[in-house]
């Protein structure tokens, strides 16, 4: 079981190496189910011109397409870096059931990828974070909530 | 300047109502540069089978596409309900200066959807979080960073 494990984490490795020659970040991951990979993902911000695509993130993206849901219980995620908040964030919101990781956020830092200062904004009340956050016209706001309540066909989740 | 706050969020707010009746959630959301809307999103996971396809994240996407540069510094995001924890780390890899929301993380959890359960994981300790979170062959995955390190046509953000 330790052996498949490390060879599943072997592969995210393999892509974060490979993906630095195709012009990406130092970073891999892979998604599987039911022992079997079914979907890879590596860092490509600067080449895709997208803040939002880090290696789980791509990964997360690639398997719910080829699982065709949002819900990727069942699913764990084997990622050559613990992943930082906005990718944690949304292996939950995938309801992803296990992380495996080679690298720590420390190393990350090391080599300038510093999530400890999102972590640690994201740990802060609105107002002591240092991007400046306003709430504006909340009673028409909340209209879209109010319609939603009273929505029939919604898909929950 | 308070009145063109209240025309942007205005704007957030019509795509989250209207996204209702186009099967989304009811959450919208606007990417602003000198005075001018650049991007918008909506929240369209449950029918892009997108785990991660929050209407902020949708609009970073569209907003860093549009400019053709992963670093959005100088915007301002307009979201009709304050950031989830991935949207919100999400804005701070894009640079992103303001965040100006309509309804609050309490205003969402009453209508079903909890960001303040992730926000809660997010501050614990790995090994305290409900998904179970295991380093693995460390020794190897650190061979992606020490390449980063020599690697002399890196793309740094």
């Amino acid at each position: 079981m330790n052996e498949t494990h490390q060879q599943f984490m072997r592969e995210a490795i393999r892509l974060s190496i490979k993906n630095i020659d195709e012009d990406g970040g130092p970073f891999g991951a892979v998604i599987v189910k039911n022992g079997k990979i079914i979907a890879t993902g590596t860092n490509r911000v600067t080449v895709n011109n997208d803040p939002t695509a880090h290696a789980e993130i791509m990964a997360i993206r690639a398997a719910a397409k080829e699982l065709n849901t949002f819900d990727l219980s069942e699913c764990s995620i084997y990622t050559s870096c613990e992943p930082c908040p906005m990718c944690l964030a949304a292996i939950y919101w995938a309801r992803i059931d296990k992380i495996f990781y080679g690298n720590t956020k420390l190393d990350a830092k090391n080599i300038g990828f510093d999530d400890s200062f999102i972590y640690g904004e994201l740990a802060l009340p609105a107002e002591k974070r240092s991007i400046k956050t306003t709430q504006l016209i909340h009673d028409e706001a909340i209209a879209a909530f109010k319609k939603w309540n009273q929505f029939e066909k919604k898909t929950k989740y």
